[in-house]
């Protein structure tokens, strides 16, 4: 099978570590041996992975330095793809046979500079900071910055990916038999202008809306989007929590409601469009990968009826 | 032909600008109406990259952010992969027909951790200090410094690439007519330890030799190193100050002393060693580059005998 998999945030960091480039090197170390795994087992992988942590840390670093060359987001989200790139790249060659071969595209994503998201940014990134904290680095950087959980942290836009640049390169690297990894951090968010000339534009898109429209886009027959969590839960933090274990996308639009905040929803709802046009996603724990493949773990979602089942948390 | 052009950092952002986002912007699109000039004459192109002002500008932004979190050399080098090579193919799309097929590729590149450049650094990066800011920096940073000029800079172990890592990937996407940014700073520094695992190493590879082991490997016709002078010079400076307007190996080696400092001594080996081994090298200025192709500007260096010839500084 040809499988795009998407390495969330909390795959290529362990929660609540603080970001250094070692803990980093640890957590994509592990990552690379279950994705190389699943290489073994005659898969096609495409990765792409998140960057909410990292491109936040860019920022902080940026606008520590000195004050003039301080980056725009989508030069930092270009740096998070080098820098997160080399790191799954130099992991995944480590975990595989010497002949494979591993390479990682800058990707370029276009966005509608008319997104409403412009207007209201949603998305959190870097460190989290307390409510006086935040508001000074608002005063003085130009942040958005909101509550997120007890703490506060800077939020950006996050438009809908509409296009993804480089799409013919990527599918001609993985026809070709490569391990791609591409659309880091939903990939540099571009816009045309009146002229038609491309130019950057200060958002981070969503890696998981990316990462299925790339699915979609290079006909992969599963869309994985991996976490620390073991799937979409209801119920959850209760005693009658239980994991989705298989839902078609009627059925998990029915109960859309449970899933509550964070980036839960979001990926249901790159699942569920996936399905809808193409084939088979699931969303589940990184150390899960090999299960989910084969459909007896995560959350798996399917094209049929309206059907819906469970297992407990474990 | 098939041309692989080595953007100097001069190129990258003109001489004495302080480094932001928009002057690289600036002097990226200018670069990029030359090489969509010589692409459209129906040149095949495999661009690369300086690094050095910007690997030195982030790692100035990672040591002034958050203590933990400043990044290895290897990892800036990746971010700056990242943030240029966006630049470039953003500058190469607009400057070229919509059906081109623009590309940027991570790119490692092996070096010896036993090469003698780690125990003696060379490689000028970042901005330049006076020697007090310098020692300073040397002393918190735990940084090399040394004289630039007049100024102080820091400086890096700049060993020799021995081979390129993801060479068969950019060689598929040329053969298939994509013109393909690579090898970035050089390419990220990478060794193999005694158990054959691969890890970053912290220096930055000097660009030109890297570029020139990438044209030999990749079977170029020619080796284009392009800065802000319009050729190797001889008594440079003075009233009596000429272009080499061509030369062979040996010609060159001949004269080595008369180059001066800085960068022109490696571009110069690096061209050598191309011409030796396979095809034509040429040293010259961005703005002459669809000349320089065509053999009527710049620094000609072809594999016939022991000539040289000379023009007037422009």
């Amino acid at each position: 099978m040809r499988i795009v998999v998407a390495l969330g945030g909390n795959a290529l960091l362990k929660r609540g570590q603080p970001l250094t480039a070692q803990a980093q090197g640890i957590a994509i170390d592990e990552a690379a041996l279950l994705l190389s795994a699943a290489a073994a087992s005659g898969h096609q992988l495409i990765v792409t992975h998140g960057n909410g942590p990292q491109v936040g840390l860019l920022a902080l670093q940026s606008a520590a330095g000195p004050a003039i060359s301080a980056l725009p987001l989508d030069a930092l989200g270009a740096e998070s793809e080098g820098w997160i790139g080399y790191g799954i790249e130099i992991a995944l060659r480590n975990a595989l046979p010497e002949d494979a071969v591993v390479v990682t595209l800058l990707t370029q994503t276009l966005v509608d500079p008319k997104d409403e998201a412009f207007a209201h940014p949603t998305k959190p990134i870097g460190p989290t900071y307390d409510e006086a904290t935040a508001k000074r680095f608002a005063e003085t950087n130009n942040w958005s910055v909101a509550p997120d959980g007890k703490f506060w942290r800077r939020i950006v836009a996050s438009p809908k990916p509409i296009r993804i640049i480089e799409l013919a390169s990527i599918k001609r690297l993985a026809d070709s038999g490569a391990i791609v990894i591409c659309a880091g951090g939903g990939g540099i968010p571009v816009c045309k202008g009146p002229d038609q000339k491309l130019s950057g534009i200060e958002a981070v898109i969503d890696k998981d809306a990316t990462s299925g429209l790339l699915a979609e886009q290079i006909g992969a027959d599963m869309f994985v989007m991996l976490t620390d969590v073991s799937g979409v839960c209801i119920d959850y933090g209760t005693k009658r929590a239980r994991v989705i274990s298989r839902a078609s996308p009627r059925a998990l639009a029915d109960m859309s409601a449970s899933f509550g905040t964070g980036s839960m929803g979001p990926k249901v709802a790159a699942a569920c469009h996936f399905v809808s046009t193409t084939g088979r996603a699931a969303i589940g724990a990184l150390g899960d990968l090999n299960e989910i493949i084969i459909g007896t773990r995560g959350t798996i979602v399917c094209p049929e009826g309206g059907e819906i089942s469970f297992r407990d948390v474990p």
